[in-house]
């Protein structure tokens, strides 16, 4: 099985009108990607954002749990959020795993506006294989900047439902991807 | 296609010692279950709650966006959000439902707790055939309380990953079982 990691990018991603911006952290982005990536056996989840004191906030919605009363009331809580890390851009992540796994990760764009991409059991059939690691790049605010897709190496299919919209939240957006590609 | 519904459970539900509680409602579980019911082309989604202030704050956030200002600022999140119903308890959504379809739903448990259950391919069968309404129940907390596993007519399947833990958000719990019952 090849090495799983995610990312939650703060910049660049786009607003309502398509306009790159930097969004802001919301803690609960940071409890539910780390439980999900804890149960699909992501192996880090990298919160990525640019300014100091957001990735200090990160840092301090991690730590509560990972140290002191919040260690002791929920280890299961402990046991998702160790694997969050927080960076200042898409590159530390990429140099964060080739420390972890000795190569550099293929990126997977994700996107509700992808026209094709690869297909769920495609890229599943290639997350099962022995091969290098696999980083999924999940955008906030209204997705990720076009720069971000041009440096991807697979472009993940939207997920749809029985009709046309999907305009589904983060959260819920990347714990159905997981799934997709890793749940039993 | 049977009709389907969601309800966001905050009382009878369990706390981390398995005690009986009333849970808060958190705003964000409403934006995205709404999003997520809309997607997936469920009916309704009901929050229920005993307490007359807490719903009243439900209906808060969810006329936010159907009322004036947000009404323009996002079409789509209106969209989402006129689903979301406030109700006191399961029997006012099953009359709800009722009063919307002409029969009682069949009440499906959802937990991560569960030994057996159907299994997602089964149910999806049933959801794709004509017949009764639909309602899956998802509890907030640590889950549902006994007394209302004992009301359902099925009990569903946990979300498993390639491992054994499952403690996801119920807002990823949620997404993910509509995914794996409607999702294309």
């Amino acid at each position: 099985m090849a090495e799983l990691f995610i990312a939650l990018i703060h910049h660049p991603v786009l607003d309502r009108r398509g306009k790159i911006v930097t969004s802001a952290i919301t803690s609960l982005d940071i409890h539910d990607l780390a439980r999900s990536a804890r149960t699909y056996e992501v192996r880090a989840m990298y919160v990525v954002h640019p300014v100091k004191e957001l990735r200090e906030f990160a840092c301090s919605v991690r730590d509560r749990w990972l140290e002191g009363y919040g260690r002791q009331f929920d280890a299961l809580r402990q046991e998702a959020l160790q694997r969050v890390a927080v960076v200042s851009g898409l590159d530390d992540a990429i140099a964060s795993i080739r420390g972890i796994c000795g190569a550099p990760p293929l990126l997977v764009h994700t996107s509700a506006r992808t026209q094709e991409g690869i297909s769920y059991p495609a890229l599943r059939k290639e997350l099962d294989a022995e091969g290098p690691p696999f980083l999924i790049l999940f955008g906030t605010g209204f997705g990720l900047a076009q720069s971000v897709a041009e440096r991807a190496d697979r472009i993940l299919a939207p997920i749809l439902g029985p009709g046309d919209y999907n305009h589904l939240s983060v959260r819920a957006a990347a714990s159905i991807i997981l799934d997709r590609l890793r749940g039993r």
